[in-house]
């Protein structure tokens, strides 16, 4: 592979130095609302603690001071209370204290690395839940190289299991920016997405098999690690993506892959959201499979991680740097760094020519990829440092996302004249964080009181071009109640359906997902 | 590329000539019991007739000899009764019949090219349902190249699918062999498998969304385009696979790919199964996501194509055609002919050099291509044609497959001393159509009064791997029965609880998939 001490871009307006730091991979958060003072478990019913304590031990059922980092998100937007956090060692344990929890019409608030972003791992207020803590069951239960899965218990952080898979020669793709602290029980409760999604799948596409204690205390044993299985109803994704509304998710087999040999990683500028796509369209027909990146962030985005970090550099010069819109494109290939280099550059090449790119760079070694990775890192920690923002995680079919964006935007400057649009995300997936900050002359507060009436815009525009409220979040408490004016009435009869055929005693997360 | 008239070798061994005509692919028959004679719909209860004929049109309830065809699977293996056939011309049609239905309690059996395996749309033998013939609906409603999806109704024909998608130059993977014939319906309703897994999956793979209407006739609109929504439950996938028994899929919104630029085929030998897996590695680590098929088939089966097919030829001679083994591989290339040419060359070379295989074709051209994949598909009427024989569509994870095979062969030589391993399918997978047929010097009628003896072993064996007894035809009728022995118990009263909660007056398909 061509290696060089800089970058070099394939237009004709020559090539920048690039530096930079990673860090964790944006969250995008939605941290608009006000945080209650948190409140501790309330430890009050002896008789509850003893039978817990006699299920887990007695150091595994937390009361008071020591309860309270699990009652609240680690955002602080969500506090509340709970009878104990119950911490079992095994699916033994789980299914005890679900047969118990059951017996006595006890909520229970599964939670992994709590690290979620909408709420749906935090009890609520009134203190009678208990919290069911699957941190302790990490293990790896096997690791099976031949038929690229791995087995692994629900408490495992995400990157133990990355870990475990390179160990092994093998890639477990899925990647975000919790994932040194969030735990695969959790990523699977909510269908987690993050970069890797374009090529990979979300969580959900990345499992095989589940073992999960039903609400009642039975324990599923569904750990298949077979790509064929049509013997029957797919039990699998009801509980993936149900946020521990519908039963426990205790243990997952995953899918592994091959470990690409080579990657690559360019920054690109556009004209417009309409050129950004036709590059799209291109690379999935050049690339295939070897498409593992598309995240696309408008100018506005990058001026503020220019302002805020002052050390950081756009890849690129000149005209260009003023573009209205920007990409980072990433290639991994399964032959070898000089075909990956070839093939990255004949098409970005090719995009160039054809005008839909205005100007090209594209990283000759690891850091300069770094940095350009670090830039869309940025991004939510440029904008959390502006002011509080309104945030959305929303998609929409790839080709109504240009005139998803036009006409969201008009109507919101129609509305809310001079507030800024702060949009970036996965082109390649349909799924924009579409965010919106205040005008330079205006408070965060005075934002924040539009808040309601964002929403509204937003979402309306949303199901007007067929997309989802929700792209990769979830629902949890925060969207709990938007769903039922965004989503098909049939379906929500559908998934009430099946949470009172599979939890008809209500103690499922309860004001999770479905309003009580 | 490199075209020549013949095929090359890149064996030490030589090369051989090829030709041959492409035939529908297998579809692995289990055809071993006794079709009973067909008895057509009765039509006796003219007061339902009417309100059936009020709602689709007097011409569209048949009855008679008009509705035999619909009261037989295809090989006449299931035979059945109905009050009527009914064909409903759209989406609100199916609705309106599904409320009369529920309201009186007339079972439905959903229906659509009635190409099924194991009797999941043949009507039972009481007369009292109607089969709900889905094919009047076969509009392609939109198709979005640029956000690669194509919406079609359920009786859209799956070659219909592919050639909408072909036209707007995209692809739409899924191929089997009743293609011409089969409904989208019914593959998604079955979670239809083929050739084409290894790289873009099950049909379930190829869905985003789904419009159903429910067994009380509500219509949930769940057509959706998106790659990513996390919105609540995976109702999608409740539909897909259920076989009918939860509600009636009228329409999906499918997934569609870049054509790829260029194929390779080649034709393996192997000393052993463990040597076919170390290839199946090889290609998979080498080749990513661009390899599309891996086909074994043993050694067993190739000599019954080649006996009952003279014209047919192994592209291998020499001493490699009498290896116990064979594959067919196949690449598909995103980026040129040359390119599929070198790379394959280059990863196939390595695991001759490896020892791995004893003896490689590659196809020169797509004659060649096609006469491999003939060699492929004609291994079931090859079978047929020396008699029945006791069939199973198993799957295993793929590092078990070797083991399987083995302890598998011999429990049932030392049961049934001389019978005969039929063994061939998508090892990419680990699906294997694991079939017995007769000993040299017994009858078929002495074959098949092993058949229930033949099941347990191959059954207990798959459970013990690890496996699945229906890989990629579902459950039926034909497997019904045997699902509660070897299922997990816990995954039994999961789906019964899923069924009685969309279905508690049990109209849907009654008596498929789950008993009654």
């Amino acid at each position: 592979m061509h290696v060089s001490s800089r970058p070099y871009c394939l237009s004709r307006r020559g090539a920048t130095f690039l530096w930079g730091l990673r860090v964790p991979h944006d969250s995008s958060l939605t941290d608009t609302a006000t945080a209650i003072a948190p409140v501790t478990a309330a430890g009050g019913d002896t008789v509850a603690l003893d039978a817990l304590r006699a299920i887990v031990g007695a150091a595994h059922v937390l009361t008071g001071e020591d309860a309270a980092p699990y009652l609240t998100d680690w955002r602080g937007r969500y506090v509340g209370q709970a009878l104990a956090v119950v911490r079992p060692a095994d699916t033994s344990q789980v299914a005890a204290v679900m047969k118990w929890c059951q017996q006595h019409t006890v909520p229970v608030v599964p939670q992994g690395g709590n690290t979620g972003l909408c709420g749906g791992a935090t009890p609520d207020a009134d203190g009678q839940a208990i919290v069911l803590s699957l941190r302790r069951m990490d293990v790896v239960r096997a690791i099976d190289p031949l038929n690229d899965t791995i087995t692994v218990e629900a408490g495992c952080v995400l990157q133990a299991v990355r870990s475990a898979a390179r160990d092994a020669g093998r890639l477990f793709p899925l990647s975000l920016a919790a994932e040194g602290s969030c735990c695969i029980g959790g990523n699977l409760a909510t269908n987690a997405g993050g970069t890797q999604v374009l090529r990979y799948g979300n969580t959900r596409d990345l499992a095989l098999g589940l073992e999960v204690v039903t609400a009642q205390g039975e324990i599923w044993n569904g750990l298949s690690g077979l790509r064929k299985d049509n013997t029957g109803y797919d039990l699998r994704d009801i509980f993936i993506g149900s946020e521990g509304t519908l039963g426990v998710i205790t243990a997952a087999t995953l899918k592994l892959f091959p470990l690409p040999v080579a990657s690559c990683t360019a920054f690109l500028a556009f004209e417009s959201l309409t050129a950004a796509l036709a590059v799209l369209a291109r690379a999935r027909a050049g690339f295939g499979a070897s498409l593992t990146g598309f995240e696309v962030m408008s100018r506005h985005c990058l001026q503020g991680v220019l302002r805020q970090f002052p050390d950081q550099r756009l890849p690129l010069s000149g005209e260009s740097t003023q573009s209205p819109w920007f990409a980072l494109l990433e290639l991994s290939d399964s032959e070898s760094e000089a075909h990956a280099q070839a093939r990255f550059e004949s098409i970005l090449g090719d995009a160039l020519e054809a005008g839909e790119a205005v100007d090209v760079a594209v990283a000759a070694n690891g850091a300069q990829s770094r940095a350009m990775w670090h830039l869309r890192e940025s991004i939510p920690l440029a904008e959390l440092a502006y002011g509080k923002a309104i945030k959305h995680d929303i998609s929409v079919p790839i080709s109504r996302i240009g005139d998803f964006v036009a006409t969201t935007n008009a109507a919101i400057q129609a509305a809310h004249p001079g507030v800024q649009h702060v949009i970036f995300g996965h082109l390649g997936d349909g799924n924009l964080h579409y965010n919106v900050s205040r005008a330079p002359d205006h408070t965060e507060a005075q934002l924040l009181a539009l808040q309601d009436a964002v929403y509204a815009i937003v979402h309306a525009s949303v199901v007007a071009h067929g997309g989802s409220i929700s792209a990769e979040h979830g629902i949890g408490q925060l969207k709990r109640d938007q769903l039922p004016h965004y989503k098909d009435p049939v379906a929500l009869l559908l998934m009430r359906r099946i949470k009172d055929a599979l939890d008809p005693s209500g103690i499922m997360n309860p004001g999770k997902v479905l309003q009580a």
